[in-house]
């Protein structure tokens, strides 16, 4: 008889995965917009009517500012959806001891818990206003105050690794890295692209780029896995600063946090440093094109309207159209993991 | 070809059921379990641990005044189950209009949307100080705004009927109405249960006990339904009055609301005003013996601790052992609807 068989048997609860408990810990969200739904009256407007989203969105009082995006989790569907369909990125097994994994998760989770499920009770008053939720309501701001604080700095960088590991390792896996050398992460962090590339691709070398108090956490983690030689750390802003030189750049987690004119603004540096048949990786809980399967990406969207004044998460067909008008001569979207997929253009 | 396979074919979402809505737009509650029990430390503390509740409840730093079943939804295996195993009790099909359904809906909705998914940000404080987070914080209370506003207090009345309905038609069907003439339902807001146990069962006929204030509105629906002969409103406070003259008297989401000794105080009202052979029923969202499977009865209890200063849902076992002790010769658990059961005492 089988250790499984065993387990089975004595009444053991099923095998427990990460991907259940990001959707339990973020389900404060699929929860909420039913709650604003209702109490916009949007079940009502969407009964018997044939209206476009720019009537509803008039009618039921929403603020015209963002995307539009930023409205469709309000489609039955993707109501629906949210409470069953899409699955965050799962985190990945870590090579640290269990109680680092215990401390990044509880780090991880400090971020929904003592911000996001206080700010999203404010949602209705977002999608009337057009204004972020969060702390910025009474003067505060949370990377301000994050960025004085370089412990919760770090414990905050790690978290956001453990968040996008299962991209991380798809990309290392799905993108035919045995064609470029160069890579540059922009908006790197504590460095968890760059350090899984180099390790699994020892012949690319990498750039990380990130606001200047990240450095010492990047550089320490680089250190400590040694690929010092292969990565270097490159303090600039993104929205100001030229991008570095390099056969890849990669954008992860950052187009979705700004408005259309610096998704483009973004979009066109990154074209104007790119090699001929360089390429350029977004990746982002990117939502499907009939808006109707990534509740997620969705849901995600409505995240940006809570903590940021312009963001907003997009189609695969949004960013590959944003690719060709930059110039990419050829683009694509592929799936990662959970939520999570990347578009990819081609110079 | 059926109209099922028509609407299957043509690519229809599959039928909804209102058990979904429901466990949707309660999805807050076990979210936010989740991320207070990381707050707290609750999983460190589990992990290679025998300690027993009390020791955990101690080291964890929470409040030791409201009763154990409080803190059960800690466990592990109910913090899995609050996203997948309990549903809430469904909301039946109503006689009215679309219309009014939807009126019914958007009332309910306001409750958890207005006020309990923002008091829920304060879990956390609730589970440490034992004290309610709602508006009794600053010095506000629901139930006096919503007694002085009858507009609202009827939408209200009518919501918690809806809440109930699953439950009220089990009762119907479950109970041997047969064997008896007369009820009460103690706390029968706008008289659901009566008006459905009358129309049911014709040979009943049944007193509805509450405040004043809900007077007019159990008259008019009972009047509307022609039942005014078979059934009469009693005023009065459960707490302070006799409880009415009945073969059987009813406790609809009414125990939970209250500490061990308002507990057993209305158990005790109950068995002196019953007859020999009498029953009493108590309905709630009765907790699992082992409390590891009815996770919105485990839910609910913790919302009794945002809610109110006393208030526990409690366990099929511990409610038999009550109705014992008061002196019913003969006690029996039976489920009801969704995540609903009654407790049945035979004096």
């Amino acid at each position: 008889m089988t250790e499984t068989t065993v387990a089975k048997q004595a009444g053991a609860p099923p095998a427990v995965s990460p991907d259940a408990i990001l959707q339990l810990g973020f389900g404060f969200w699929g929860s909420k917009v039913l709650l604003s739904a209702v109490e916009l009256g949007v079940f009502t407007a969407l009964a018997g009517t044939s209206a476009d989203l720019e009537t509803l969105r008039s009618r039921l009082g929403l603020h015209p500012a963002r995307h539009e995006t930023s409205w469709t989790p309000w489609s039955p569907s993707a109501c629906w959806s949210a409470r069953t369909a899409a699955t965050p990125t799962p985190l990945p097994p870590r090579r640290s001891s269990t109680g680092s994994s215990r401390a990044t998760s509880a780090a991880f989770w400090r971020w929904p818990n003592a911000r996001l499920f206080r700010f999203w009770a404010d949602l209705t008053e977002g999608l009337r206003t057009g204004v972020p939720q969060n702390e910025t309501k009474t003067g505060g701001s949370f990377f301000t105050e994050l960025y004085t604080d370089p412990a919760r700095l770090r414990e905050f960088a790690r978290a956001m690794t453990a968040l996008s590991m299962g991209s991380i390792l798809a990309i290392g896996e799905r993108f035919p890295w045995s064609g470029y050398r160069t890579f540059a992460d922009i908006g790197c962090a504590e460095g968890g692209l760059p350090m899984h590339l180099a390790r699994r691709h020892t012949h690319l070398t990498g750039v990380g780029l990130d606001l200047p108090v990240l450095a010492p956490i990047f550089q320490e983690h680089v250190a400590a896995a040694g690929l010092s030689d292969r990565l270097r750390f490159l303090a600039g802003d993104f929205l100001v600063d030229e991008l570095p030189d390099a056969d890849v750049l990669v954008f992860g987690h950052v187009l979705h946090d700004w408005g259309l004119d610096t998704k483009r603004l973004l979009i066109d540096k990154a074209y104007r440093v790119l090699p001929q048949d360089g390429a350029i990786i977004c990746y982002d809980a990117v939502i499907d094109d009939d808006r109707r399967q990534n509740a997620f990406g969705l849901l995600m969207s409505l995240n940006m309207l809570i903590e940021l004044p312009d963001g907003f998460d997009y189609t695969g067909g949004e960013c590959q159209q944003w690719l060709q008008t930059a110039g990419f001569r050829r683009t694509y979207v592929e799936h990662l993991a959970g939520p999570e997929s990347m578009v990819v253009g081609i110079k």
